[in-house]
């Protein structure tokens, strides 16, 4: 694990001069990463290719495949990504506010870096860009590991934003790979508490899982999204179909997409938002009732909590909010939960019931994103409590320090 | 482990209830609070004075017999502290910021709690009412796990409070009592991710040590501080001398005490600052400088490392602001670190390349308290890098979620 260790240190090494660069030093540095990334295309593409032969002749999936496969549009897209997140506005050094105590000391609380930030994540080749971007404007360096199946891509990225930095003020260990890719690597990763402040997964439920049992670095939890949409009793019939739809369909392997719908028995439109669900291609998993009056499958206690990424929905009949806010607190995975109603009073109740990042009324859950919020870019989507909650853009990889100044002040 | 499980399946159940209630609801149950502890005084220190007889018996040092013992004015002072709590501002529903995108989806973040708090504490059985007050007041059911030695005073402190707590409009289960103050207890609260939301160990660097290195839940990191005074050439005589005596002497048992001090070359009054040290009955731990010019113990790599929490103090002679940010760098454990000098130019270098939850310019570092940054109490300092850095009152025990309103908008 000497490989592992040795790029951790340098990324530590680099942490210090990284979280003091001026703004138009991270700038230069992601403009001359963008232009990198474009005029080394071949390159990159050669090595994708590698990545991509290989995998498919060990009979890896379409949909994987597709998500490993770079084209040049593909790359001149991460190249606009990275010059996009040069031009959002830089979180460190913002004073979050100030105050001055009675003996007259003057506290300021400034945002400054987390520090040196881990990410394990799968298959696609854009993480490592999208990642890199985002921790060298937030003022973190970054230690990435990727998959296997993306090794050879992720290699040719990683010189090419190398060289690109040895360019800029800044030094080129802000970035660093594990070339390692076994879950070995993963799980010596999990232990450099001495290196790493923050561990970010990103990938399937099953990479999530592991990360958040067995890692002695702190977590940010991402991306399990069992979303629920309550169709109350008052919900306008044309708005609840748009959204129910919206939710469900228009991407449902994302982790904002819906996977769960309860209907006030009061609805008196389920005939028709079924129907339309049906006509969508929807694949509905229902109670005993849903079951008899539209034949859907029997819904178990698993389909209930489960992340279908796919067109299935669970169908469940409610007599009101309360049992919705209920079944959400026990299903939920504190992602994204939608009540759609006209009724006020039951909004103000479910937004206020109902724990999770996002809390929706009458908008779809496909909105929690960080592009959608206006946070420019997002590393990803956090469920757990701590830190951040929902989309995670620059000033959530941040945190702060009080700077605390006095004229000589003694305690008494 | 039934009983552990089942306490903590009481917090979670009563945290959605307290997590909406008003501010007058917690207020109340507060007040009631404060007036059982000093209603129940006698049960209470009768059966604190079991925990100090078998304590006694065991051979238990002077100063953790101290710690343990409660008396009517002590109970008086922790009711008092109750009561502080209940005229604090209430975090909860507090709106942090809100905007609205360009489609008019309107997004609101507000603060709302983390959920259940988990507490592995030791001794001090005034940290059972501190954390319940605090946990309340910011929404937060909590579990406590004191120490064996101040079981059955925890056990007296806790039936008070939820008799009290049966009183308001609150459950009791908001405070929920570990009555096994085992080691397996401990073990199996830190792997209660289906319960707790968070975990706070207060304690010994052993304690905390443990906790960091075992917990599956998340873990709020305090108190652990290796706090470094640098002297720079510019700093002016008196004050030096006032802060630095203050920070090391004025409590030398507490994590805000300085334990290191680093002195520039060009500093002209280093023979009075040792002196004065040295008539205040510090143990100096040198470098070879300092050894020969003031006889003080030669200072090994752990003196550098080491949190004495006692009236000693390690010594270093460095050459300028540089070296000391290095020196920092290496040794310092995030606490709080501080620069005395008039030469504002170090100062801002200090307190931008210092990273810690407090960097201090010509003030103690024993200010770095909830009570003396006037958040109104404190339940730790954390020193490390996620949620929250310094000390944590009520606010930092919150987290926020987004309330996202719309009329029907769908994602394109």
């Amino acid at each position: 694990m000497t490989e592992l260790i040795n790029a951790a240190a340098r990324a530590k090494g680099a942490a210090r001069a990284l979280a003091i660069a001026t703004t138009e030093a991270k700038n230069e540095a992601l403009l001359l990463i963008a232009d990198a990334l474009t005029e080394n295309a071949e390159e990159i593409l050669a090595a994708n290719a590698l990545d991509v032969e290989r995998e498919r002749a060990k009979g890896t999936g379409a949909a994987l495949l597709d998500r490993l496969t770079l084209t040049e549009a593909r790359l001149a897209d991460m190249a606009d990504g990275v010059r996009k997140v040069a031009t959002l506005p830089d979180p460190i050094g913002e004073e979050i506010e100030s105050w001055t105590v009675e003996n007259g000391l003057n506290i300021r609380k400034v945002r400054v870096p987390i520090g040196v930030i881990g990410m394990i994540y799968e298959a696609r080749p854009n993480v490592t860009v999208d990642s890199a971007a985002l921790t060298l404007k937030s003022g973190n360096t970054v230690l990435l590991r990727g998959s296997g199946s993306a090794l050879c891509s992720n290699k040719a990225l990683v010189k090419v934003i190398k060289a690109a930095l040895s360019k800029s003020k800044l030094p080129p260990e802000c970035v660093e790979l594990v070339c390692d890719p076994s879950r070995e690597s993963a799980n010596e990763m999990m232990r450099l508490t001495e290196y790493l402040d923050l561990l970010i997964p990103r990938g399937g439920a099953g990479l999530i899982k592991s990360v958040v049992e067995n890692a002695k670095v702190p977590v940010m939890e991402t991306g399990v999204g069992n979303c629920h949409i309550y169709v109350d009793a008052t919900a306008e019939k044309e708005m609840t179909e748009a959204l129910v739809i919206n939710a469900k369909t228009q991407r449902p392997a994302v982790c904002n997409a819906a996977e769960s719908l309860l209907i006030s028995r009061d609805y008196p439109y389920a005939d028709s938002l079924i129907a339309a669900l049906k006509e969508k291609g929807v694949t509905l998993h229902g109670d005993s009732e849903i079951c008899r009056r539209y034949g859907a499958l029997p819904a178990t206690e698993s389909d209930y909590a489960e992340e279908y990424l796919s067109l299935d929905m669970c169908v469940r009949m409610v007599e009101d909010v309360r049992e919705a806010i209920e079944h959400i607190a026990r299903y939920g995975t504190g992602h994204t939960e939608l009540i759609i109603t006209e009724n006020a009073e039951n909004a103000a109740r479910f937004q206020a019931e109902v724990d999770a990042a996002c809390v929706n009324h009458n908008a779809s859950t496909r909105f929690t994103d960080g592009g959608q919020f206006g946070f420019g870019a997002e590393i990803g989507i956090a469920t757990q409590k701590m830190h951040a909650r929902g989309p995670l853009g620059l000033r959530e990889l941040t945190i702060y320090k009080y700077l605390v100044n006095g004229k000589g002040q003694v305690r008494r």
